[in-house]
């Protein structure tokens, strides 16, 4: 199959650096290498989106698509859903494990790595029982169930503390995703549940949004952090700034002296490195992430390339941020640069194009910061929306979220309120 | 509250016959009865669309309605999440467990008992895990998962013989559930990932499906059944009939000496009352549905009705089937002969009017069997759709299903391809 002079390039992840990466390999590296892309799970996921999928506002599949269609016209790539257990650099192999079911090691001769970031709790991983997190699929259903479950079990308690505790929502950071959390979560109890329940009212449910800072949406302007904080006051969120979280528990979390009776937490603050950035035996920062080359190799080893979020790098003077464009473009100039080593061409350095970034911050509102130009409102929530739907990857999804957004929108009912139990059950699992 | 003349209604159960059941209270009952709607779930289920969900053609939202919402307008109705317990019929009570959040038992003057049935294993149920069955939206992604997950392992399996297994899927019972996921496996198969795999070929999957009778969907006539065996046979599917199962384990079923080495086994064969029948204390037929007097209530307990699948009557020599139209027909009978006792009217016995059968048998074909006119193909299919999409509950569910339907038959794509982990961790589970 392989032919002499191909050469087989690894791209973990399938998030939007992988993706990109690999898509580069496909369409322009035919007959020069062949290209394997493994991920943990079998979709793409359009993150961006999550919350809206925590929130009821969507179904997991509006975001979701099989990475093994997105690649499927380039007959050089092969999809492999499965964990990586390890990097071996010296080997020139990765160690992959396919849930027990088969494994298998790849040998490469160039590595792409973009793993991405998980849910990090500043030394404190005991509290991610109670504060899950928003990164994958699986997690964003078990946000919605809490939320879902949490005014069920207030309309079955007749306890008035207890139904009080249930029906309070803390939303630990104020990055975009608390943001969103938090308003969104707001429009549920203040609207779209409000005539629902019997036993108590829903309008009355407390969403508190705790931020260490001292402002919101730390990393947009001030004065449109301040446009956010008047949005979320609106919507009635308590936002509290300058809060810096010190327990967490199953039915409290402290800020210092101040203990917030809760059954629901989520937890939007930290992000660290996916564990397998250790492997590769270079520099990290204090968050795991690698500190890159400028043609986004690593020190000592130009076949191996990280991209994405994992990259800890500045330009201007400012960290790159974590977003889709830096990943998107990143995985793609990895891609070049293989390519561009293996014809004897430069590789070239990597440079951020800043396109904007953005966030919503409740119903048809959001802020937006395009080349320096800033919006709030209405209208920018129309460019989030313009460009959100625009790079949803599939044309399907494109159209099914659309409908659901206009559905919610004239009816501000949420369409995926629905409790799903664990698909998999313990039995099952040990079954496979 | 409790107004002197009003009574309560509790109804156990959301499904066809429960909801059926609480409509009818809620619209004609009012200032006369007020009614407790419990369910284990927040969501009522259109059951006949869940195969659908489980080979990732719909969403699980898409075919799911919350409870509390399509009994929202009813102000005497209130809905609890919670599962039944017990039922204490000399005390005229309920116990409900809201899974460890809260608890509380209700005092009733009438009870409506329609809490379904579930999977049964034929005194096996050590099969269960390795064969789910199709009762609920987490089986059916739990069913989701296994079948996408198969073809995974494949692509990562080097071994023939593993790969082999692997792409061998087995469904045991040959009525509508076990027929439609044989013939939507075998088009998954056959065309969906026809191209998405590298080092096998998906189109050599094997679709095995295991009838223990002479013919598959028995509960039609003898012609349509032989149509749909056509049909079936067309789409590559293998049936075999007089194959009574005898063993099934993580990677086998076995039919007498005959082994059909699988991982994945899915389970269409039988259906047992919900445990909660046996707290009646009346008499119950093989599968634990109730013996119910003519006008629905259980012999000697006048305030206690029995409804939908959980009924064991005959009616012109041939037993009830368990069907959502006789799970409608009960509960609404059952609601309007509580309101009959109320006001010392005649309670009225129930007859089932048969308004016909259907069941597809692959892609845009069906069989149908309407008041002793038989059709079979494109126009029943048609009729399927047409009756499907009619009875989904909810508005926005119809258009979102016409709109995935649509579009799965122009691409021969399924947009629901997503393999979701548990949304549920053990230690979530702990915290709640």
């Amino acid at each position: 199959m392989l032919r002499r002079e191909e050469q087989h390039v690894v791209v973990l992840g399938g998030g939007f650096a992988g993706l990109a990466a690999a898509r580069v390999l496909g369409r322009r590296g035919r007959g020069r290498v062949r290209v394997t892309l493994v991920d943990r799970q079998n979709h793409h996921l359009f993150q961006p989106l999550l919350y809206q999928v925590a929130t009821a506002a969507l179904a997991a599949p509006d975001i979701a698509a099989p990475i093994r269609k997105l690649v499927r016209r380039y007959p050089n790539t092969t999809v492999l859903m499965a964990e990586v257990t390890s990097i071996d650099r010296a080997a020139r192999k990765v160690l992959l494990d396919g849930g027990g079911i088969a494994s298998r090691e790849l040998t490469y001769d160039h590595l792409v790595v973009a793993t991405g970031m998980r849910n990090s709790y500043f030394g404190r991983p005991e509290w991610e029982q109670h504060a899950p997190g928003l990164k994958t699929l699986g997690e964003a259903l078990e946000i919605r169930n809490r939320i879902l479950r949490a005014f069920e079990a207030a309309e079955l308690e007749a306890d008035t503390d207890k139904r009080r505790e249930l029906t309070t929502f803390v939303i630990v950071g104020a990055g975009p995703t608390g943001v969103e959390l938090a308003g969104a979560i707001a429009e549920i109890a203040g609207r779209t549940l409000a005539r629902d329940f019997r036993r108590f009212d829903p309008t009355t449910a407390r969403v508190i949004l705790l931020e260490g800072g001292d402002r919101i949406l730390p990393s947009f302007t001030p004065d449109l952090s301040e446009k956010a904080l008047t949005s979320m006051k609106r919507l009635g969120v308590d936002v509290r700034l300058g809060a810096r979280v010190t327990d967490v528990t199953a039915e409290s979390v402290s800020v210092g002296s101040d203990v917030i009776r809760t059954r629901t937490v989520l937890w939007a603050a930290g992000l660290s490195a996916s564990g397998l950035t250790k492997d590769l035996g270079v520099e990290l920062d204090r968050a795991g992430r690698v500190k890159i080359t400028k043609d986004l190799s690593i020190p000592g080893d130009p076949r191996v390339y990280v991209v994405g979020d994992l990259i800890s790098a500045e330009q201007d003077g400012k960290p790159l941020p974590g977003v889709a464009q830096v990943a998107m473009q990143s995985g793609r100039l990895a891609a070049e640069n293989i390519l561009a080593s293996m014809s004897g061409a430069t590789r070239e350095p990597f440079r951020y194009v800043d396109k904007g970034s953005m966030a919503t911050i409740g119903r048809a509102k959001a802020i937006a910061d395009v080349n320096g130009r800033r919006f709030a409102g209405f209208f920018a929530w129309l460019l989030w929306l313009f460009i959100h739907v625009l790079f949803l990857v599939d044309f399907r999804n494109r159209l099914a979220v659309l409908f659901e957004w206009a559905w919610a929108y004239l009816t501000w009912q949420r369409s995926s309120r629905v409790i799903l139990e664990a698909p998999t059950s313990p039995a099952a699992t040990d079954a496979r």
